[in-house]
């Protein structure tokens, strides 16, 4: 493998394209994901390969790439030891973590784990449930299921499965007794990566740029004119933390005035700054915002 | 109902999809629409109901919600006692108003409304047509039409039907023979949510907030660098009505002039400023615009 | 045809909805694509046509169209006798030429063209193949071929085929001995439009603005606050090129700095800024750069 | 109106396809229901015209079709004076009458009709809802509803809809408190074209072979050999309504048996006809059966 | 090429599903033909290759393969000796043939192939148009066009375009004013097939499979009971083309009768023979017939 | 577990239809499979699951369910100890068994598992591969994988991949250089429901049934007529296994002949049977065989 190109892994599946997407944003170009496990991207120092996250973690730790994108529940699992670089929230607005969960039957008379004892789960995270139930001194057999599980739940006494809101699970009445894993996305490498000063380097650029690129879809540009005799109202209206732009139109006797404003509070800024004499007011997207 | 929620109707239909772009670009959080009725939005203080725009003011009127987006056409045949806010042109560049039109078979014998007397008129908008005919006063039987009423336009006499270009009715060999009704969209409430204050507060700000997110559709950002010498011979090709922006540049004999122009002029705009001596001509997108 | 209506090509097939985005982003409206050949366009001065690229330089050649895009591969093929105002690249970033190659079975013994001597050729670009086996003196006979070219391969004896990666043909197991033609898209017009000072001037600025757009997505605007102190260093690090805006903001000890940089070098820049004491970094998207 | 001509109304939506099929079934060719409103049929004295169930009684009562097929519910709903030909199922083995139901919130204290006195019901079933209030002396505002009733039990107080299994009832979390109306497929015209000797043999005709093709679909024809000493054997065990046919084999110390059988019965029939002698067993579809 | 082994061409679009539904009907079992060109096909002596129709006579003429289904319209442009074995119609209920017209715009002035002298014609089927107009001793250049040959009308004189009834050239607003050639598909080989016992007994073999599927469409077989006494007057109503088979029942005072009878009298037959006393009448689904 | 009910498991995925459509043929009538994983069954006795194929065995074993569809594969790599009632094969015309087997890259040097000592195998059958490799000797690592094995081969040594026709494979450059296990589907339950009088009773019945449909796919009914003088000729071609059917047509000179026949001999029975007098000859399709 050569020392200068860092072979970067893509979890293929749900976050695939939310994860192109934030490449994109960040200012990487990448193509032909739809018909080849290996995408370009027009960074030569970069090789993209698409991976499930369920293994990307193992692959990681073997070295057969350096970096990867996957979640906190699937490093557990497979119980790799891997450099974790930073966690990665794609939407800060919408984002939730997931949750493994040990799921029974509504209308069944278990209500704890210890119920369990002696039972069978039927789970796609077989190790981490194992040592769940080892640690509460429970025995019971874990089977691997190969999707689907929640219907499960009725052939064998209870399932670990991932939820985000428990819709799925409350569809087909099932109620959740323990939460034994919260999971985000993390960027992981392998030691061997985080020791190679061009690959730490690389890894480190692009974790910045990734997060840049989430930070700026909470972001807008605002802009507005002004009398300069409003101007100290108006700087008392805008959020204190940093020092607006202030510039002079052609018609010296008003100013204009720029900042970066959150997109939670623009709702209710923008009407406050009109009463307060602003006037063409108008706001624009970002890119990209590095504090 | 709690006094601190804002009920809101949204039309399911053709409209439901850029009435939820608009408010996204307003800077709303919407989710859920593709599976419930009531679908998420990021503000507590508002909940969201989709309704056909058939029986819009109606709920409204009647109080089960405070306010919504229906067309004009509605109101009007339900008869509807509401307050209206504002008309939404959701795009100013391509939309246009919508017409209720009588229309028979291009080949008959029929050239006016009188030219009816006795007849039978399918329509989904019964009671404008009734009235309409008693204008007049011209005897004919109005019948409601679940759908596809120009093809009942042979079945029956005439009919009263929808149409924006006409299109529909001349690929069915219809003529047009009057306008009953001319309609656009509009945002309505009923009279005690225009009387409490919350509620009020609240919708005139959604109304500021979506027609600035139409009024962004209509605009770019523009900004060019120019000789001071060149400044005002530049200042005179701008759009006059707004004072622009003039900043130096770390070279001090040149600035930078910005100011946001209409989207239709641009085309025209940019060459003219080429050739006045700016350079580094560009233009950028803009989120939202308060005059 | 009327002297003040240009009528102008555009590619059907793959390039035309990245052509009509093309003129989007340049500030055209175009509707009506998916069902006419004819789609609307928003200027009473431009008409437009769909056509097969395969065929458009002979109809601008013979004047049924003032103007049109296509590949310089059909120009050659066709012979056609046209003016090339510009070679255009959809997109800087991603845009490759494509090739015309000769390929055989990779299991044949086949090896450079004099191994085809006597042989059929099947292609869908029968002028050009011919020419490059009669300047090579080599005996073949070239026959067209209605698509699934490389199926064909294994029928006659070598294919004259379009691609863009190779991997087309080594999914069929061809491989490629020689590359007869590199072609890229082109805009062209016949020599009397180029003589007419209407449609001269309007073909221009088409050009103009459609490689403002394509010019734009190379761009990013960036700006960043800084303490007075730092400017001149942060000057330095910024591409010499051009001359930054240099504002105050309301803190009149901190200066903002703003210009557009190349969305090449803004991965690299950013960090560079960061280090060298600028704050609040942030980049924002552009519709349209003109030098 | 030609004498000689049929004009007959088919169901536009949910019944469209299975109508479609059963005309097939039944020998006639039916072509461009995709595309227009009068689909074309291969019998000259037959026109076709697709209307929406709710209104083709409306449409037969007028005398603008002359017979059409529709729900009981929208008969009565239209109050129409129509001759009803024959009741349709068109499949014996799974169709179900569809309710109309009287429903309301699962978690609301609405228990029995009276309780909704005062109050607001939505529906699609206007009159018929009011005959069933105004029957029981309960004074309640009955409003159109324009599809996605359900959601509104909780807007309003209740609601009367359609519905076959309850599934859609429950998903909602609302209660049945009472049937309005149960209601089958009926073919029905109008008194004139019953009274019109062509028109009357016309519509026997296409319901005798409507009603064939549906009696089809549980028949099989079903046909065995077997020793002529075991014959007597076999007849008794074959169902008892019909005599089978019994023809002589080659070797004439067998006879082959033949007749049909209920698609019900045959799963348990074939192994009694093996264990009694009978080999050869082989059963075939059917096309029509008339008794 | 094996003697042994017959190279059949199916023709590549919108014949090819019925070409293989055809094949499955005359007792072949066809699988592959979504990925691959070479389908498979369950008879070891045929081999079957997706050819364009356009392109089949040629490759059938060159020995490429030995037969294949084709237009006789593409026989004759591309000037093909090969042997016609059979003319197919897939359907005899609703076939039809194609023709290639003569079209212009129905505004102008052009009436009769005289007043195109001296003009261009667009279309695919250049040779048959030039071998047209030469026999008229008309002056024109004939263009080949890449399909979408409607949208030419009118940037060039006229079109020679296939045409099935017309409408696509009347959504065009194009008028017929002459036909070149009239198609059917062809079952074709090469003169060496035709001389070689084998593959001409497989030819014949397939033509007869082939069309006993296709003439099974339209019939159907008719069985029913009647008393003996009623024998005479049901034979008399039967077709009197065929004699019917007559078994006795069980019951020997009954007769079964079965024959098979066109689908198309089927419809009138069934009620008489009720009338004339048949009983436990049905009829069955045919895969072959042949008389 | 009711003593009177069957639990049935159905294998998901590729297979899931194909046994649907059985279960049809044989005279059950399945519905729901689209949203649940437990389709009802118009049969009291039986209750349907829908479970993954790899996992089937094990649920039988364990006796979740009575009995169950899946692959041998799957019954060796879960080491099952279960009741193979039959084998399967869904269409005795085109079924073929699949192939579990061991790929490497093409352009590599591994050409005998011997080459692979000390490598790392990736597969989705990881027991039966680990056995394999056991019983030669050769100490490997085999890894699970989770789909997309093929794009693995070429990140660890080799794969274990399943294959029908090897091309999935050849589209990835692999060769094959061993086959491990060769598989069908089987119709598996366990050793207690064998023991138990109804369910092994009901497992017969459904084994009859399907097994009679698999049949009818390759039986036809066969009939025709012939000039009693012709009839011993005729005879003599038939297939002598079964005696036909011989009845007297109304014209008494002329006998039918009735039989079933192999769909692969009839096209080769047919036209010898015209070449020896018989006319009229027609074929029609059977529901089900029982010998």
């Amino acid at each position: 493998m050569s020392d200068k190109v860092l072979k970067l892994g893509i979890p293929k599946g749900s976050l695939q394209k939310a994860t192109f997407n934030l490449f994109e944003k960040a200012g990487f170009s990448i193509s032909g994901y739809e018909r080849s496990y290996f995408p370009k991207i027009d960074d030569p120092e970069i090789e993209l390969i698409l991976l499930r996250a369920q293994e990307m973690s193992r692959y990681v730790e073997d070295g057969v790439i350096d970096a990867g994108f996957t979640g906190y529940d699937w490093i557990m699992e497979n119980g790799s030891d891997v450099h974790e670089i930073c966690e990665l929230r794609y939407s800060k607005a919408t984002s939730r973590p997931t949750r493994w969960v040990l799921a029974v039957p509504e209308e069944g008379d278990i209500d704890k784990p210890e119920d369990l004892q002696g039972g069978i789960i039927a789970t796609e995270l077989v190790s981490a449930t194992k040592k769940y139930f080892a640690d509460k001194n429970i025995d019971v057999k874990v089977e691997f299921s190969w999707g689907a599980t929640e219907v499960k739940a009725r052939l064998v006494n209870a399932i670990v499965e991932l939820t985000e809101t428990g819709g799925s699970l409350r569809a087909n009445n099932l109620k959740i007794i323990d939460t034994l894993l919260t999971s985000t996305t993390r960027f992981i490498c392998n030691n061997q990566a985080w020791q190679d000063d061009f690959k730490k380097h690389k890894i480190e650029n692009i974790s910045i740029l990734l997060n840049a690129a989430i930070d700026a879809k909470t972001k807008v540009g605002l802009k507005m004119n002004a009398a300069k005799s409003d101007l100290d109202n108006l700087l008392e209206i805008l959020p204190s933390e940093k020092s607006p732009t202030v510039s002079t139109l052609a018609d010296e006797q008003y100013v204009a005035i720029e900042t970066i404003v959150d997109v939670k509070v623009e709702r209710d800024l923008v009407p406050q700054l009109k009463r307060a004499g602003a006037s063409d007011i108008f706001t624009y997207p970002l890119n990209k915002v590095i504090h």
